[in-house]
């Protein structure tokens, strides 16, 4: 096995969801989500390197709270950038190899599942690339620049998620370029250095918490899988 | 105010739940899901028609439902098709008049708000149709036919939810086409018969109970809006 490492990206600020706590680390069951994202890594494999990216303010806080929930899980914290793909980018400089593989997850994504992690690395390992998504639910439009719309056939897009699965070697030459305004996630950077992205099966449970909403259903979440 | 309709279709088996009930019949809060929908359309106005298409064999489980629940909203049952398509248009031909707007919307979505449904028939009224949509939340890729995939950018796009609604006689010529295998929901067809859409903001509060995990979801949100 290859080195493994895991980038979990937790940039959030708490403006969407209303409160002055960053998102990552509001609470579901008891204890801040970012924790539950690492134990699922943790899961996945014991020998996983985990990279913590989080602002430069917010580090002293997720301290101070590792040291109230007793949080021992050995992971490296690196100071993020202004942008998701600066955050990226920081976590990515602090591994010193090229020969292994590297998962960049949102902070944010606690019910990704060790069947998804694992197929994630096996399949970059394979292909150089794996990026989680799942079909869309709902029919979908598109818009054209007059604000005009028309159906497209939904069969033919993905909705994407996190983890995405890089061999390091790719993903670092990746992103030797420069920022692009376009660069939504870690797949579109890989793209434009012109490298094959393959897609793996995600789930709906995989949800990205970003709203009140969205923690009031992960809460519930957590307490029927007890 | 013109006449107003709306088309509540309820055609779902309960397969994807896996369960023996068609889902529009699950309880939430204690009550049928369709009856919860129906109820939010009832509060739009009391004046509005409410046409309910439901599979023929499904019928009489309904009126047992609404004797049991003592649910006594005045509303049209009428049988629907094979398709989404055939069902629409069943529910269409019961409407007389061709002066008119009609909202066809889907029986498990019961956190439509009245100010949804009141945009839907202003907007409607105003332009020839009012479709429902939000943008999407995650990074999105087409699948060309070969397998292989590009980022999109996700700005351009939005998914597509219900209400839909219409001014009835443009609604009725769209219609009288043959069903084709891209119609995904009313906006399709209509575009199909060269009409303009106009597109309106929905809410991600506005969700279709298709899954268990959804049923979960719902029956949540109804218990923390008590």
């Amino acid at each position: 096995m290859k080195n493994r490492f895991a980038i979990i990206v937790a940039g959030g600020s708490g403006t969407r969801m209303g409160t002055d706590a960053p998102k990552q680390f509001l609470s579901i069951g008891g204890m801040p989500i970012l924790m539950h994202t690492i134990r699922r890594f943790r899961a996945y494999s014991a020998d996983l390197n985990v990279i913590v990216v989080l602002p430069v303010s917010q580090i002293p806080v997720w301290e101070e709270l590792c040291r109230q929930h007793q949080f021992q899980e050995a992971v490296m914290v690196i100071a993020g950038g202004k942008t998701r793909f600066q955050s990226v980018r920081n976590g990515l400089q602090s591994i010193e190899t090229e020969d292994g593989l590297v998962a960049v997850h949102d902070g944010v994504r606690p019910f990704v599942t060790t069947s998804i992690i694992r197929n994630s690395f096996e399949t970059a390992e394979r292909t150089g690339s794996a990026v989680t998504c799942v079909p869309l639910k709902d029919s979908a439009r598109l818009i054209h620049a007059d604000g005009s719309s028309q159906a497209v056939d939904r069969a033919s897009y993905r909705l994407v998620q996190t983890p995405q699965t890089f061999q390091l070697a790719l993903f670092k030459r990746a992103f030797e370029v420069e920022e692009q305004p376009f660069f939504t996630d870690c797949a579109s950077v890989v793209e434009y250095a012109g490298y094959p992205i393959t897609l793996i099966d995600g789930s709906y449970d995989n949800i990205k918490i970003t709203t009140p909403e969205d923690l009031e259903i992960a809460e519930q979440k957590i307490r029927s899988a007890h």
